[in-house]
């Protein structure tokens, strides 16, 4: 997997655990235009603060990035960390600390190892080169079972050009992008507000539309840089085809990404599509099918391929959405289980749909137009296991 | 466990397992006060559609509580069955099925077994006796592992008065109410006006005060009726030292009945109270104070025994209330683990004190006045298997 453009490197710096990949580095052949969605929690990251503030230029040159520790809840001391790790990496790449871009993931409440990092920076720089994307991609995970990237390509003004992903997260995730990371690299030439604006809608439609557990953390982080190799003229807000055209290829690639971090939810064994129709409007589309994707009692019910559909109408009437319960029609995939509040379905058929890796279970309230469509995973002991265990 | 102006029964009736009490009726020798308060969620049981229905005339003589099957999502013909049970009940005490009271909790979307309800009726009102309230207590129980009772007396004019109280509810437990039903019943004459402003006061003081998995049923339902045999003159809105001494035995029997339900939630071997000061105002502190006590992250590290503060921090983050993460304090009892929302306490101590069965994490966001206490369990390996299984 490669983009032009861009070079990487990945290093084993002792971060998270004795020669493990844990540290990344991209770094943009020049300045690129760059744009970012981050956390929407109270409760930010230094990276996340640090970033937030440098991406508003719209132009960076490189995003390092480590596991292991997360950098927030530290303090000032934290915030001096972080920007010491982008003086550092500047110096040795020779530019400014004000085009570095950082992001963390791990435990929170724990500084980071700054010796470790200092002494990684120079053995990253000095790796740098075209085809170690997939090991940043490696160098981002943690309890994450397997690296995840995507990429998928179109052509402006005939002209071909790509989008690669990296992303990383397994718990903490939620529609609103919690603990997780994500980098999208494009070759396409893109004006820097344009750019913002297609990553920021494109995440409402990928990343914020899956949920593992209904928590959100504080480094959540996807950063968007397109380094302009393709050699079209920069697509800006007035082109339309171009921003259709890139915002497609990016969709396709972060749709796939979203759709690898569910899969590998911490402990999951199922991949559900929640398809709520039928809503007063989208936002309550949304928030019904958050709380059943959401909801402890319909994942339990999900890992024990239980057709209990009794917790999908009693998650459906704590979500807040306004509905008549005699209304309501539920399918597993192609079994009509509920139509008008009830049952109609047999449980035989149902349980045989949730048998599969992989289904739909589609809602309709019949109340309005209102449509949204989330990703979610089963809630299994495995995930426990997990999260009472992570840091021992 | 008795009081004065009630009688009660129990019967097994074969409507959830063979030889296990499953059905159960309190009746007031006349016409008592009655209040209730009932499930927020928009789907709801027909039992509860019922009694929402009867409670509004303020003087009931009875209520009849079944486990097995929650006749929820049962359409019209759920309707039509609750009200022959009550019907049948009431031909069979000789009064008016506008005074009976219906509950049930089981599994949601199958019709009741009406044949066994018919059958029991008539063993039950034969049955009626004065020391029978803790077998009602037991056949009301689902996946409860043990009968919930509390009681606490008084005294008003001189006069001692009595509360007694039964409760059942495990999982789908939510700070509004959820899959909950209690009965609290008082020998002290009240006025129905004033029983359930005082029902629903201290309703929101203790029940909605807890937590097991943030799901909400479509049954919850609490009762309170009083019998008047105290001979107290009636307590009304005026009688503000009636008020307050009936407040606050009420109170400390729902306290109790909440902790119980707590203690045990499905696979909780943890009871936590999450106490919330600093916030904006009191809502602020609810909300907070709810998202970290919900929280599946903060649930498992509980279970865990990991003084992992920073999923608390997490927690708070998304919760939606403001604050500043620089100023948040944590104490894991008297452990201080967090100050300026950094770590000050060791975690040795704070994993001391997370080995204990019951201790309390306050929270101190030092924004403002507001406060909130929720009591909290933690997320297991047996919360899994019992609900994966739960219809097995």
């Amino acid at each position: 997997m490669r983009i032009n453009g861009f070079k990487s490197a990945a290093h084993a710096g002792t971060l998270r655990k004795e020669g493990r990949l844990d540290i990344g580095l991209i770094v943009a052949d020049q300045p690129a235009a760059t744009a970012a969605v981050f956390t929407t929690s109270s409760v930010k990251a230094a990276p996340v603060i640090w970033s937030a503030g440098i991406v508003q230029s719209g132009l960076c040159r490189a995003i390092l990035v480590n596991a292991g520790r997360a950098n927030a809840c530290t303090g000032l001391e934290g915030l001096d960390d972080a920007k010491a790790s982008a003086s550092t990496l500047a110096a040795e790449l020779g530019g400014s600390q004000d085009q570095v871009l950082l992001a963390s993931t791990g435990v929170i409440g724990e500084r980071l190892n700054m010796e470790a990092i200092f002494a990684a920076i120079p053995q990253l720089v000095g790796n740098l080169d075209e085809s170690s994307l997939p090991k940043v991609a490696e160098a981002m995970m943690t309890t994450d079972t397997v690296p995840k990237t995507a990429q998928a390509q179109g052509e402006i003004e005939g002209r071909p050009f790509k989008v690669v992903g990296l992303a990383k997260g397994v718990g903490m995730i939620e529609p609103n992008m919690a603990t997780m990371l994500s980098f999208i690299l494009t070759d396409a030439a893109v004006e820097p507000d344009t750019l913002k604006a297609e990553l920021k809608k494109i995440c409402d439609q990928t990343f914020n539309c899956i949920t593992v557990d209904g928590d959100t953390s504080t480094n959540d982080t996807v950063f968007a840089m397109a380094s302009g190799a393709a050699g079209n003229t920069p697509i800006d807000q007035n082109n339309a085809q171009g921003r259709q055209e890139l915002g497609r290829v990016m969709h396709e690639v972060m749709l796939e990404l979203a759709r690898k971090i569910v899969s590998d939810g911490e402990g999951a064994t199922k991949l559900v599509h929640v398809e709520l129709s039928g809503a007063k409007d989208d936002g309550q589309a949304r928030l019904a099918a958050k709380t059943v994707a959401n909801s402890p009692l319909v994942k339990t019910a999900i890992f024990g391929e239980d057709p209990n559909w009794g917790r999908i109408m009693m998650a459906l009437g704590r979500s807040g959405a306004e509905f008549d319960q005699y209304q309501v029609g539920i399918f597993f995939d192609q079994v009509e289980m509920v139509k008008g509040g009830m049952q109609i379905g047999l449980e035989e058929d149902a349980a045989e749909i949730m048998k599969k890796d992989e289904y739909t279970i589609a809602i309709n309230l019949n109340e309005g137009p209102g449509q949204a469509r989330i990703m979610t995973c089963d809630l299994s002991y495995e995930y426990v296991k997990i999260n009472a265990d992570y840091r021992s």
